[in-house]
């Protein structure tokens, strides 16, 4: 693979101070080399794409314009913050991008000290940047000033208004940039966006300006000069009613724009002037996601992550497998909520502006008016859910396992507490991959076995994750958790015929007799590759696919205490709190006193790599749920066979 | 006690189609009936009060107006909705409002059909009533009205916004009444209430007014018509101006208002004529909260929830003691962090709009710049914290624990994960008492101990606040969890020199050779009384305050199990996933094998009643805990003194 050469400009720029010592002409050509250098290096090592393309102008201006790292750049989400990253002195470094030990996909405190706050996870940037400002304000420092980008996404999700009625009333140096691209993942949707579409094409001046013509007709008995009048009130009032008018002067902060984000030379001039103005202030522009890439720009959505691609012909690189492959579990969710749904017109879809990542898409395609995409909102998610629980319907509430944090409360409030049927299906379980600590859903088990009348289940596979579906669709006894990882199953033929099982009902996979392993969920096809390497060394282990974490099979926990002294727990999520605990806490009531192991996600954060190296690293991918198994057994038993 | 009669309207109202069948012109009646009722039953029994003193004539009129239960009413938040309660068949009952085992403080869906929604923390009633509107729209139910009643106080709450986003781009039948009052439970902050106060006043209107005349002035030159233009345009453009301008309708929602919300006729009036117009809408209503006793219209805050009191004189009934108690944890918190904000300027503190319950207002008077109500917005208020920790600050946020399940996210993303140091004082953990199930603060030890690089204590005493608020000051090495229970403590001399703890020790109280308790946090003061119990049974206890869930004392663990076989954990909060859990999790890991009973809350949602009440139906009173020792006892030793 060839080294990636930057521009020549580009080349050079090892901090913002080097692009500050530039001329503004020059800018544009930084721009044009910005894009081409992530053109380059994501179409041959892969990653997010047309959010970074989209802010070229506005990464190059906003570190042109103020003075990084003194002034704090907070960026929402992140994944638009690769022109960010190249520009603050890992360029060279850049191809690590997302690689197991190498550079983060998101800006991360303990990168770099441009990297002002961590994110991942949407609309915290002014949050952040308040608490910053406001930090700065106490202590005396009055220069400096704090930005925050967000998109007109993120701009949905409460947070982010909840911290712009703080900002509102604070004096702080706070500059938000709104980046208005229409997107998210998917096309935004809900009323801020047609909203900001609206004072975009100026439709609100427009209908007052109408108003004014209107009234015009009816007192044109005042002469030939009122034509001209109103046309003075009306530039002069322009204005004033745009102003009045703006959903972010209502919440007092001082609204300027829209305007081109693409612009570079107007973008650095309008921020030039915004650095002198004191308080909070709301930069609107207006940019394209995938701009300057025409195939990214066309269809945003397949260009968000495209992954590896001929930068030339378009082409995103496919791998072709010989063999039939096993879905995604996305994939399978899609495709059987639509054929539950099919059957049972009770069933609807939400989704948090997920509906591609989650595969929603499917059934948002098959019964649209039973499918939502609420925006960027999982608190509001699972509320409506829960709402349309009350009503009777068999609501899927699809979120993400870390984005369900966001909607703790309402899971515990509004549905757990009420004891309504509202099925949680948590996408991306367990170690996230390439995203990094933000997105693994390590806590899940953890936060949600802890309810009172949650069931929590965890499917091996796809049929598994079928079966659990249905039997979920008709549980009327509160809500219904199941939680499934990223990427692929195990069943190339996965199409099976649905089964409902019953609830808090586990099963026993194989015997052994030296002692037995319990897992959970997908990882369970690690622990059964496990055992057989441990049959290889002379070691016979059982193994129980647990299905619930709660509520927990007891019966076949008996049965499992009963006949071992030695036990493991496999789980793809944090071992403080999660199934291994449960186990635990089923043994302490019953008196049980067994060796046990339990093996998941241990205390720390989790860094970024694939699913595989990310198990090993943790410790349960099948060589480290063999090795434990071996030191379990020779610390405790005398089986002359083991090496 | 005398039987508290109702009016006698009121008392002839058993559901609100009694109400239905009165006349127009009887309803000043029943809302004077009401009031009143409130009045004598709050002042006997105590209970919320302002609230539904001031949406009294909006609760007369909703169920005028509306079919209820068939149309479906949600309350936001619910401490107003005393009225309700009264008019919908729980009038007589009504004395045992939030005594155990009566009726709830709060709407609640098992009690009463017309209680469609279960509520108790803020801004969920707009989702929840989409969720509804939706589901009825979904099965063709097109004539059903769905109704949610939110105060100025709620919509800071970012999942009101993530509702309206989406409820404005839907067609459902959905009234959002908006009840105005400038107050949460303690006056209202943030740029929304400007801006309510803005639209109410007209000063949005009057400014574009004002542009008018000015321009006027100078297009004199059109002679003397120009006057008579300008007025005539000025009115024709003030609905228009006034439209646009308005931050709902920029949302997409039909804007209606303001209106006096004590006024019964319009309002009766205004919602009939709402009931016609399809589609989401809002009516803005000005209230008063404790309308009608001129006492709580005047310190709305102390008659929030004012307790017993004299309705004549409006004096508040004190329970006189003749020894000096014990402070509340919530004074021992207020003026701790005053005394080490005076010493560490770099100490800020935070609440969501908890000034009075948290005592934070004493350090918001002691150090006004550095103290922070940010609104009903835990999730900023989490996140506005981290920002002021990058800085350098040492934020003291402090949430109630339940409330802190609305910003879980933002504590594992944006705190710990990036090992910020923030202090999370966690208010009202454990059983919360006559609020009930949605202010019990059961699952915080469960859902912040699986966290990396948190650390979550619990203080027995008020000593071991101060200590514990010291220590955490002083802590650069991630989040710092104090979790405290609602109300007393135990030490009347309670304002000790304060003292650093090594983080992760806990001590060993008293030494006993039949078995050992582990506590955690205040309820260690209950396991102590149970040692004593136990003394005079002739069994003898040790007794460990373990003050660290995480992280927890190895050391003294070993201690524990080396020594002890059979060990009792209490602990105020749910036994799954929590202290007892990491207990067990300590013991799987190290091998020990004592047996174990966990004590704490159980699986099930705990209602409400007194905190005593609750500790002894969950089993974690000293005599439950002093029972669950001697079949301990009895089980696995031969003390034959054991009776």
């Amino acid at each position: 693979m060839d080294i990636i050469q930057p521009g020549k400009l580009l080349s050079k720029i090892d901090s913002p101070a080097d692009l500050r010592s530039l001329k503004k002409e020059q800018l544009p050509q930084v721009v044009r080399e910005l894009r081409q250098y992530i053109i380059d290096v994501v179409s041959v090592y892969g990653g997010h794409f047309g959010a970074s393309l989209g802010v070229s102008e506005l990464t190059v201006a906003l570190h042109y314009v103020f003075n990084t790292p003194d002034d704090q750049l907070v960026w929402d989400v992140g994944h638009q913050a690769y022109g960010h990253k190249i520009l603050t002195g890992r360029r060279d470094n850049f191809s690590s991008n997302r690689v197991y030990k190498g550079l983060s996909g998101f800006p991360k405190r303990s990168e770099s000290e441009f990297d002002t706050f961590g994110v991942g996870h949407s609309s915290t940037s002014i949050s952040a940047a308040l608490g910053m400002a406001t930090g700065s304000e106490i202590q005396g420092e009055k220069d400096r000033q704090h930005i925050a980008v967000i998109g007109d996404g993120a701009m949905t999700g409460g947070m982010a208004f909840e911290a712009m009625n703080n900002a509102g009333v604070s004096n702080s140096n706070l500059l938000i940039v709104l980046n208005d691209n229409c997107m998210s993942i998917d096309p935004n949707v809900g009323a801020l966006k047609e909203y900001l579409t609206d004072i975009t094409t100026s439709h609100t001046y427009n209908k007052i300006r109408d108003e004014v013509w209107k009234l015009l007709g009816k007192i044109s008995k005042f002469g030939p000069n009122a034509q001209e009048i109103a046309s003075k009130i009306e530039n002069g009032l322009k204005s004033a009613i745009l102003k009045q008018s703006n959903l972010f002067e209502s919440l007092n902060l001082r609204y300027f724009g829209p305007i081109d984000g693409h612009d570079i030379h107007h973008l650095v001039e309008v921020m030039n002037d915004l650095k002198d103005i004191p308080g909070p202030k709301i930069l609107h522009c207006l940019t394209v996601k995938g701009k300057g890439y025409p195939q990214a720009e066309k269809d945003q959505t397949k260009w968000h992550a495209p992954g590896k691609f001929d930068k030339i012909t378009g082409e995103i690189h496919k791998v072709v497998h010989e063999t039939p492959q096993p879905p995604k579990y996305q994939e399978v969710f899609g495709h059987t909520l639509v054929e539950l749904a099919d059957q049972n017109e009770k069933i609807v879809g939400i989704t948090p502006a997920m509906p591609s990542g989650s595969s929603m898409n499917i059934m948002m395609e098959a019964h649209p008016k039973r499918s939502f995409d609420v925006g960027i909102a999982e608190q509001h998610a699972v509320t409506f859910s829960a709402g349309l629980a009350t009503r009777g319907l068999v609501p899927f509430c699809n979120i993400y396992s870390s984005f369900m944090q966001r909607a703790y409360d309402q899971v515990v409030h509004d549905v757990a507490i009420q004891k309504l049927p509202v099925i949680f299906c948590l996408d991306r379980a367990g170690v996230a991959g390439a995203d990094g600590p933000t997105h693994h859903g390590a806590y899940d088990l953890a936060y949600m076995r802890c309810l009172p009348n949650m069931v929590v289940a965890a499917p091996m596979n796809e049929k598994e994750l079928r079966n659990m579906m249905l039997t979920a669709s008709e549980w009327k006894d509160g809500p219904f958790t199941i939680r499934y990882p990223r990427g692929q199953g195990v069943m190339p033929e996965w199409k099976t015929p649905m089964e409902k099982l019953e609830v808090g009902t586990g099963r026993k996979l194989r015997d052994g007799k030296d002692l037995a392993i319990l897992s959970i969920g997908h990882i369970g096809n690690y622990a059964s590759r496990s055992c057989k390497e441990l049959d290889a060394k002379g070691i016979s282990a059982a193994h129980y696919d647990m299905r619930f974490v709660k509520p927990l099979d007891q019966e076949l926990l008996h049965e499992v205490f009963r006949n071992h002294k030695l036990v493991i727990t496999v789980e793809d999520g944090s071992i403080m709190g999660g199934f291994g605990s449960a186990v635990l806490e089923f043994m302490a009531a019953n008196d049980y006193s067994s060796k046990v192991r339990l093996l998941g996600i241990p205390d720390k954060v989790v860094e970024h790599g694939s699913q595989d190296q990310l198990y090993s690293e943790c410790g349960y991918d099948n060589e480290s749920i063999t090795k434990e198994a071996l030191e379990l057994v020779r610390a405790y038993t005398k089986i002359s066979s083991v090496k």
